[in-house]
């Protein structure tokens, strides 16, 4: 620990060291932090172990469930960390890292969020955050004129008032969703009468108050798990989750959505909010957002839009009309851990009326008092770190045009990517990218062409060999390390929505080039020989079809 | 920005450095980054500005409400927010900043949260954070064992098992409560029959199969905040969160809590939780959790404590058996970024039986499959950092030993200042230290005494105009920045229950030494006396009493 001498002890005294005395420039700490500082990439490509051992193995150093008896030198402990963790941690931002929405970051978020971090501040209330309370009401403000455009007028009534909220920050997409579908559900149960609200009375005396046999929230078979998980904490339980089907791009469709609203009404059940996808998780595709406005505004539900992943693509003027009618939303998700490459932590959602939030309202003794600016009478979360500073550092140094560099360059390499694949015989284009995400699999062109006449029973069968190769190549892929793309399932129309495993590629990294794209290609094609037996089988199988 | 040249400009060349090339040695961030940590506490010394400026003016630096159409350099930028924002941010780790629960960090956090960031995992799933996942899994065992204690064959059985969950780590102690709360309601509400359980059907099925007419968690009127939100959100509705009064040391009178328990029975409300609070956020006092448990047995209730603050004093064999009977919970939230020093954003919720978590288990086709070790499929959130090698490094750098000496030195410290209080003619404990936290106010002896012996009516009248001086010391000690305590209102029983406004202090810093102490008081003192007209009606009206 703190101490120099050879046993680590404890003592008072050297406690109050390593909160008054940093560590010296020779110890490992600093060495390790400077070498990091200087070449993030070198670093890691020396510290993590290129094969990926397995997770069994990685478990056996981290299976002592006891806190230890014995201090740590900083420096010994820093070095078991290098050890056992980093080089079997994930290079999230290797510009071969293209399987997850994980990218890399600008280099001078790094001090800063040193320095975030050794201010610690909690923006919960001003008392513990003072002028980053007003930054962070202003980076909100940033967003939501990103997305509304208001004037300027609105946002000096309503960005720093007491008794109003534009948003609010919180760890993530999933914690904004559920911020959303919470004012929803309170805002389509309020108090009425002698009823005081769903937020006093509850779930199950708002229900008989308004007659509802049930509640839902639409969304498209695309969305996002989070909306599973707010439908069952917010009481509606998963079967409130009612999911619209999508068309061959993936994009929810809006006569099968009035229809199903339709149908809910009926049954007396409430649809208090549908939720438009900008960018769905799996294939990036984005919902036409201005006709469920439509939908919306006719059957009285709150419109709240998904944008975590796709959010950041307003800030390029020659993409954001892709997200047409996301003005039109009552409320807004967007993960500035995603495009716009800030840290791990910080999702943000936006409403579009300042009064919105009033139905999750609250207050406390000790803190956010009735008229107080404290932001946590507002979110979700209590206590909080306040990455809004990065957020706005980023949005400073980086600029709207710098963003609009990105995003374009992003959505332009999916363009050539999909282009590539489709130019290969033995590659199949499984979803075209709207945004920079898409999906493929390896499928060399016999076995598509058997595919393609196959009677159903073949189908499935040939389908199902194809798919257990997609998952081996994409195993084998990230186990030998030299690059990653993920793997989900799709049910793609034009193979009668049959169980389709899919490669999945997000190419957010600007680092990631097009020679890296063709040697992901090729690794797979490569790795797919590697497993002979299966690839004779699908062979065989689709010569059988082929030849019937 | 990222150019040299003059005026900044945008090209994809120069966002590309921005992401591969780190600030030079000369830069003004790289600067600012080394002075910070160097000695942290000089630099806020200097670059924190001593008086407090007013919110209103503050707010004018962060009115725009626009992102820029132009970047900055980033050493300009890091000027502008030295200037503007750390300049008014709050000295959290500051000796004297003794009113909330933020307090200083070790050293080594510092460089070790810069790596945690710059290798930007996300701990939702392996893929993202592979080594990270067993690591955090390590230390929700290691906190799982702090409080329950139970062997090595449990550790080793479910602590990496697929199928189970000791806990999960979260950005704080309301998302952990939330959580808490949320496992135990669709824990009570379980599928039956031809019930699917309320995490698929919803409350209002829920509550019509089992036949209930309300749901209730119960704590005392000390209960956090948090409780509320989380019954409004959980949809049992803030009513459903039912206060239970506390005894002259703020404690739950377990009467009175059985007492309430039957009565809701009768009326064919379901008590399904009873939340008992370690350390409770006002006056950091401890529920008396042996009779707590009983009575959650009597009654089949779910036995949740919120020791968010009051946890960490586990690590203390001389003051542990404080928290004897947290054994028996079903679940306890503790906050690293509270007593265990860690930086914020590190809340963890632990689960006594391994398998409890899984009425709130979800999984997803890209991520969290059936089977997966992915940490996702039990959390609340999403996307998470990988806040939890702080955690693990703290405890193996400071060690259980070196933790016991923080918290003793805590107790110890609120014991003196408590004695120091009680020893001035002109100030009055509120309430005693449990832990490390007391309440306290300004009252001369004269005034104190005429509180004594006034009617009701007068009482109430004397009672509030030493509220406002209460208050009146507070801002002015705050806004002139030498020290700061915060305020809150209580109940004492002492004072017919009347509303009584405190100084609230919380002696969690090592660096808090006795002579700050001494000082606090001497300035409050003098401070008083700065409101003549105030204390001169003060002392009118205790003199009124006195003389009558």
């Amino acid at each position: 620990m703190i101490t120099k001498h050879k046993t680590a002890n404890v003592s008072f005294e050297s406690l109050l060291r390593i909160f008054t005395v940093p560590e010296g420039p020779d110890s490992t700490l600093t060495k390790i932090e400077e070498k990091l500082s200087q070449n993030l990439n070198q670093f890691l490509r020396e510290h993590i172990v290129a094969e990926e051992k397995p997770l069994k193995e990685i478990e056996k150093d981290f299976a002592f469930a006891s806190i230890p008896e014995k201090p740590e030198f900083v420096s010994d402990h820093t070095q078991h960390l290098l050890d056992t963790l980093v080089s079997h941690s994930v290079h999230t931002s290797a510009p071969s890292f293209i399987g997850h929405m994980t990218s890399a970051l600008p280099y001078f978020l790094m001090p800063l969020s040193k320095i975030m971090i050794a201010l610690n501040q909690n923006l919960v209330k001003i008392e513990t955050s003072k002028a980053f309370t007003p930054l962070e009401r202003q980076v909100l403000g940033m967003l939501h004129r990103l997305v509304y455009n208001q004037d300027d007028h609105f946002y000096s009534n309503w960005m720093h008032s007491a008794q109003h909220s534009l948003g609010a920050f919180c760890s993530g997409g999933t914690i904004a969703n559920i911020t959303a579908l919470w004012v929803a559900r309170n805002n389509a149960l309020k108090a009425q009468g002698k009823f005081q609200g769903v937020e006093k009375e509850g779930l199950y005396s708002a229900m008989k108050h308004y007659g509802y046999q049930g509640l839902a929230v639409l969304v498209s078979e695309r969305g996002h798990y989070s909306l599973k998980k707010s439908a069952d904490i917010l009481g509606l339980g998963q079967q409130g989750l009612v999911a619209v089907k999508t068309d061959a791009n993936n994009r929810i469709c809006p006569q099968a959505l009035s229809q199903k609203i339709v149908e809910l009404k009926k049954n007396n059940i409430k649809p208090f909010a549908v939720v438009g996808v900008a960018g769905t998780t799996e294939t990036g595709s984005i919902d036409p957002l201005c006709q469920i406005a439509e939908i919306c505004i006719e059957h009285d539900c709150h419109f709240h839009v998904d944008a975590a992943w796709g959010g950041a693509t307003l800030m390029s003027n020659n993409y954001r009309q892709l997200l047409k009618g996301i003005e039109q939303a009552d409320s807004v998700t967007i993960d500035a851990h995603k495009q716009l490459y800030i840290p791990m932590g910080a999702g943000m959602v936006l409403f579009k009326h300042p009064d919105a939030m009033k139905s999750i309202e609250h207050h406390a003794q000790y803190i956010l008092r009735m008229g107080s600016k404290d932001l946590g009478s507002h979110t979700l979360e209590g206590s909080r770190s306040g990455m809004a500073m990065l957020v706005y550092a980023a949005m400073h140094i980086i600029s709207r045009p710098g963003y609009e560099l990105l995003i374009d360059a992003s959505i332009e390499k999916a363009k050539f990517f999909a282009e590539l694949i489709s130019q290969q015989d033995d590659f199949e284009l499984v979803s075209e990218p709207e945004l920079c995400l898409l999906t493929y699999r390896y499928i060399p062109a016999k076995v598509r062409k058997a595919l393609e006449i196959a009677l159903p029973e073949q189908r499935i069968q040939l389908n199902e060999l194809v798919n257990e190769l997609t998952q081996f190549i994409q195993k084998c892929q990230r186990e030998t390390g030299k690059s990653f793309v993920s793997r989900t399932r799709l049910n793609p129309s034009r193979w009668d929505r049959l169980n389709t495993l899919v490669f999945r590629v997000v190419l957010a990294n600007p680092l990631t080039s097009h020679d890296i794209l063709r040697s992901v290609l090729e690794e797979q094609r490569i790795i797919a020989q590697q497993a002979p037996n299966l690839m004779a089988k699908i062979l065989a199988t689709s010569q059988s079809i082929t030849e019937a």
